[in-house]
């Protein structure tokens, strides 16, 4: 019989596409192309010379270890070095409340796992990290997407939103927010949005997926409280990255919950990949050990400060008048909006012929919406790129308009 | 509302236990005890010091590359030195046909994504290798289990159960075999049973997973084709590994598949962990490209053969009448068989009361068969360790048998 493999694909596997920033990442291969897509670290923040010095340490004095496999609760020492400098930033958590991922992308796909049923909600923003949204999709989720204000998600719209579904019937799992400068809006919730939140989680007893990768590239402005330091009865899930911070080719991230939670992650991370990269984690580990990971931090922060002034100053000077934009506190990502009629899946099109690309708000929002809006990364290209760049960006968008 | 955690998981994640074989590594910790449960790798196989020059010179030569986010099909250098590797060795396969993976626990959880819908049949060995059975659970797979004769799958039952489940309208999705050195039966499928299998997956039109992560780790005999070299029409797909010939810390395996497979490989990947750790990639990459991989390999193989013999000289030493057990050409396990009547469940007990621990075959049987049975590593522990560990067995075995 001839093979016919389209018809033993599961319903998820039917159903998936290929993201569309990994997609957009294939454009890079083009020397000309400015991409402002990504959501890559810039290379000048790896610390390529101290990786190199503990590498070579690690494996003199614990080689074998390193090249083992390792439990699927991740390295002791680098456990123990995360949970002190949360408890050093005054969070204070315990180990059972501690698991290590592969990457923050497989703590939420193994959350999707775990909560998700065909046919559930999750409610997201309007917009949502695309990752997220993927996840969700391939485990069956309904996502119900709710609108912003300058302060994140409205919580009006969200209460109502809520007693709809529940009143209709509907399963709901969790609230999927970021709230440190949200990607791909770039908006960060001041702390009461946070408290409105929650209360409206514990008054329809719903778990909180609270995705917190940028939150220590903060530019200005005052720190504010995780939703899991709110939370008082457990149902705040946060994920936190070194992918931001320190390497993302490593592949390591982490994430706090109720201990109930952290033990059905690492029943599912067992027959998910067995354990996180061995090697890596040790010297995520002695990086941590050494001081170096907050060391380092600070000349991160200053540089994507300095990239997205750059870029500010750049819209301002060359976007044409209509076009509007977030002013991100930190993260690595700022939003712009055309004016509402506009396409910016056509003005795509026309910016990847100039040899400058953007992701297209579109694909972050659940809804089919946001047509008008943009992803622009300001941490990955060199200040005189991103004054081309933005050049180029803004004459495509001027032409566009023009034509419309 | 206080939080409900247990009504919010999803059905997968209500029927997950934690891996028996991961449980048992944590014995580990107590000094005393021996165990032959794990399939861990030798330490004395790690090329820690080869490691330490090539993590060297690639932190100096493309350090930055080495710390970011790589691509979801994996580094390119690493994907060419595994089609030239199998081309050296009489394997043609093209770009298209070939996926990176985290570990292969990764592989067969992907693979499990994209084909199984709860309630889909997957027909599998009795016994099979727990990390596949649970992979196939989380999913909602049934799986039907084929006994064994001594060259592995018994083609007649195994046609017998087909007919059967096609007759009752069932879906079978594929039948997963592990054809060199079995995990955990120790047995070799020879060329002709490969053959019969895949003309059954031909004529009932069913995908072939085949797990190969011993195949390289031959002692003596013939290398017997893989099942994808057979392949005419490609419904096989092949998972490899380097957990067992480099270094399991580095969550490194990959897989051959026809394109359209590792197409929905590649977009499931994309939102399981973006891409695989990419600084272990270059490294895999290097120590191929500098010919170590089969150079090492002839050490592993002979330290991994002299271990083997030393088991085998103990089990005929020591071993009690009645009791018997595999004689593997290759891998890391054989497998012990007890009078039938005995419950290794209770024997496992003992020898954990005794400083002695194994994997009770019964975790490897998805009919709840084999209770007589016990997996037995024979890779991790020197010749000394494992004259006392054997001694130690075969004494609780011998007054287990005595009490029953």
């Amino acid at each position: 019989m001839p093979k016919d493999i389209e018809s033993k694909l599961s319903r998820s596997a039917k159903s998936m596409k290929r993201s569309a920033i990994r997609e957009i990442l294939k454009l890079l291969q083009n020397p000309e192309m400015i991409s402002f897509a990504g959501g890559l670290p810039s290379p000048e923040s790896f610390p390529v010379e101290e990786v190199k010095d503990i590498s070579k340490s690690i494996l003199e004095n614990q080689g074998a270890a390193a090249l083992q496999y390792g439990t699927t609760e991740g390295d002791p020492l680098l456990r123990e070095m995360i949970l002190k400098r949360h408890s050093d930033q005054g969070l204070e958590a315990a180990q059972e409340n501690l698991a290590i991922s592969t990457g923050s992308q497989q703590a939420l796909d193994i959350l999707s796992k775990i909560f998700i049923d065909p046919g559930d909600v999750i409610i997201c923003g309007l917009p949502s990290y695309l990752g997220g949204l993927s996840s969700f999709n391939v485990y069956g989720a309904k996502p119900e997407g709710i609108p912003f204000d300058e302060h994140g998600m409205r919580v009006d719209l969200l209460r109502e939103k809520i007693e709809k579904l529940v009143a209709g019937g509907e399963k709901i799992k969790f609230i999927y927010v970021i709230p440190d400068f949200q990607n791909p809006a770039g908006i960060t919730m001041p702390e009461s949005r946070r408290k409105e939140i929650l209360k409206i989680a514990d008054e329809f007893d719903l778990l909180v997926l609270e995705d917190s990768p940028y939150r220590d590239i903060r530019f200005e402005g005052k720190t504010q409280k995780l939703m899991y330091e709110m939370d008082q009865s457990g149902r705040v899930i946060t994920l936190f990255t070194f992918s931001k911070i320190f390497a993302p080719g490593f592949r390591l991230a982490w994430l706090l919950a109720d201990p109930l939670i952290i033990d059905k992650f690492i029943m599912a991370k067992q027959s998910a990949d067995i354990c996180s990269p061995v090697f890596v984690q040790k010297i995520a580990a002695e990086y941590m050990n050494r001081g170096l990971l907050d060391k380092n931090l600070g000349k991160t922060i200053e540089l994507y400060r300095s990239r997205r002034d750059h870029m500010l100053e750049c819209f301002n000077k060359y976007m044409p008048e209509g076009v509007s934009w977030t002013k991100p506190e930190g993260g690595l990502f700022l939003f712009l909006k055309l004016p509402e009629e506009m396409n910016a899946d056509e003005v795509f099109d026309l910016a990847v012929k100039n040899n400058v690309a953007f992701v297209k708000g579109s694909v972050f929002h659940c809804n089919d919406c946001g047509k008008n809006t943009m992803r622009i990364n300001f941490s990955y290209c060199s200040k005189e790129t991103i004054t081309t760049g933005i050049k180029r960006l803004s004459g495509v968008i001027s032409d566009y308009m023009k034509m419309h």
